[in-house]
């Protein structure tokens, strides 16, 4: 048990990043802040859990109020991510007994942890070492994932404002070939993040709407790649606007079950070419239908565009932060926020709490009643529900023409441990 | 002769299209409509000057106020571009007789052609008409090229925006690569648009700055490749910082003269492989440092992006659009408004007038003092060149989450001629 009632947090942030995973970490430290009576100081792990591991623990409590703020409209993540997953305790006894050791000397009684699905595995792993080894803990998950693909939440923290920057491109490129394709491109096709769900690709469907129709086609990692029929829908909306638009999810499968970016390709240097699916399909529409095509790779441009951000998905980011800290404050441990929907139209959420068991390691694929009969489009069921998503502009400053995102000191913590510890 | 003083002006875009040449397009309508007891119709050509050869002309004056007025914040080319280069009098006459024979069927007496080099070269023709073909007219060039390549003028149209969003990206995207280096990503590529001039590359250096460092390193397309001297320069930058971003154009080419893209790959399918440059620098360093990479290619995004338009680039396509339309109406021919930097700090700039005969077919290569002495970076000296066109943000209007862009009517002017023209 703690010696007194009031304790440290550690926080850290886990996965591939986004443009508001740092609004959570305002949530949680801004929020963390006005309870000093119960949390001492807000520890986080600099590049995640490894921060742990290692003992390299950073200081929030040397930042300003002002830089905390500015995490509010600063993408990525501050105090470094991680790839790195923590195997059970039956595997690797070691590492929990390495956290416990660094969580006692720097009295740590809250954790917090930002991430996906295998973070959130994770995350109740860790909940789970008071019951298993005997060091009080609560641990708390931030959801976090442009993928969209956790459980129970209604979405995910950090992909509305990929939804927002993917649907945004593909109509503004969409315009563009328009304007081009008399003489010159007739496709644009544009290579979207999502190797398993298809959330990010769905969104480029938003592009096109009542007020501003325009030709897209999507393909989703859910349908098989059938190369006739896409060709055959491709030349039908060439031949009908003169030009068309192409978001691809990377995830992209053919029949033989091997992702279409995966061509065995090597390049003049002799290196195996790890390409992107948009040259592969751009390619395909032009040796087989002669279009005068364009592509583009997104990549991480999609998930670090804070310029772009959606400001219902900075409002959900900074409430889990904060929502987080209020459950552990009420003593709770093994859950996580998740974001509910109350209401469509006008859109309506709140937070309610998610049991850790239930989300960690689940993937929510999207449902194939949100993917057109076709398998080339959106339903209006798919589009009711991401709408909402991408509403609202939330501009972070900008000082001589650009974003200005604040870095952090990022101040380290006195070591307490004489032992170290290789991850 | 013009039977009266009132005749009517011809508008069409040419070449690859901006997130701001409609903003040009918003200047001249705009500002002939307040002078119409000088210039009657305002017709615009339906895809460039296919248009004009075709007889298949848009009449402006069917759109409202409102949605010329929003011209202003609608990327791409509201009524359609083309690539097409108008021959030489001697090589093509029949284009020119043709172009006479609509040009007199409509009364057309000013010319206004919106695009770049080769677009200059075509309005540099047609304003000789007068002289070697006896048909009376006023061609004024108006500027625009993401390229930034037109000679004379300070900077094109077009430009600031593109470099804007890719100084924005980079910064972001750095940002990203920051947080997954420990245990992931080390190397950001991001390929841009230029492939004889460096402009857009160099933006990409402007990410860094003093406020907000970051470890950027440019290939230029003026700059040969060097292998060796690339990779211990990634090296050294990823040992020092954890990580680099790497922004490459399109245009770089090794020591045999070659694209760096032109790798004579072929996919699965059996086509030739036009990839892009950014993943075969991406497995270099792979291959050769080991580092995991991602890489995006921009492509029409960086150009159409109007969503992060800059200001001052809104404001100078606009400024020109506008002159052009005031240098007919004091009887200027065979002229193009050129942007004219009085000051850099504070940023001052006019509009001057520039003979087209001087503009065309010159392109207008980065200094060599813009770029490190390495080859890899930008000068001060470029920088404060660069720094002011990217200044201000312009947002469109948003309507659920999206930038409301208008699509305007483009009504057909009824056909005079009895004649038709094959393109």
């Amino acid at each position: 048990m703690p010696k007194t009632a009031k304790r440290n947090a550690f926080y850290a942030q886990s996965g591939g990043v986004t443009a508001v995973i740092n609004a959570s970490a305002c949530g949680v430290i801004e929020t963390a802040r006005k309870h000093r009576d119960r949390i001492g100081k807000v520890y986080a792990g600099r590049n995640g859990i490894i921060g742990a591991l290692t003992e390299d623990l950073i200081d929030t409590g040397k930042e300003s109020k002002a830089d905390i703020a500015a995490l509010r409209h600063t993408p990525s993540g501050a105090f470094g991510s991680c790839r790195y997953k923590l195997k059970g305790l039956d595997q690797n006894r070691a590492e929990y007994e390495r956290l416990i050791e660094v969580f006692a000397a720097h009295d740590i009684g809250y954790f917090f942890y930002n991430g996906g699905g295998d973070s959130a595995d994770t995350c109740l792993k860790i909940s789970q070492l008071g019951r298993n080894l005997g060091y009080p803990i609560q641990a708390i998950h931030v959801p976090k994932t442009v993928d969209n693909d956790l459980p129970i939440t209604d979405n995910c923290p950090g992909f509305g404002s990929v939804a927002k920057y993917i649907a945004t491109s593909t109509r503004e490129a969409s315009f563009d070939v328009a304007s081009m394709a008399k003489t010159s491109t007739k496709v644009f096709v544009l290579e979207v993040m999502g190797r398993h769900a298809g959330w990010i690709a769905a969104a480029g469907g938003l592009a096109s709407s009542d007020d501003t129709p325009l030709p897209v086609l999507i393909l989703f990692p859910e349908v098989t790649f059938d190369r006739a029929k896409f060709l055959a829908r491709v030349d039908a909306m060439v031949a009908k606007h003169g030009f068309c638009s192409i978001v691809v999810s990377e995830g992209v499968r053919g029949p033989d079950g091997k992702f279409l970016s995966d061509q065995g390709l090597r390049d003049a240097f002799g290196h195996a070419q790890l390409g992107g699916v948009a040259p592969v399909i751009a390619n395909l529409v032009k040796a087989e239908l002669g279009h005068k095509f364009h592509w583009a790779v997104a990549d991480y441009l999609q998930r670090a565009a804070r310029h772009l951000a959606s400001k219902t998905d900075v409002e959900q980011a900074y409430a889990v932060g904060k929502a987080a800290v209020e459950m552990a404050l009420k003593g709770r441990n093994s859950v996580m926020p998740a974001i509910t929907r109350t209401s469509d139209s006008p859109y309506r959420w709140k937070i309610t709490e998610a049991p850790l068991a239930k989300v960690a390691n689940r993937e929510k694929m999207m449902p194939r009643s949100f993917i057109t009969r076709d398998g080339f489009g959106i339903t209006p069921k798919c589009r009711a529900y991401l709408e909402p998503l991408i509403r609202g502009e939330d501009y972070p400053p900008f000082r001589n023409g650009l974003p200005r995102y604040v870095t952090l000191k990022n101040v380290g913590v006195k070591r307490k441990l004489s032992t170290t510890f290789n991850v």
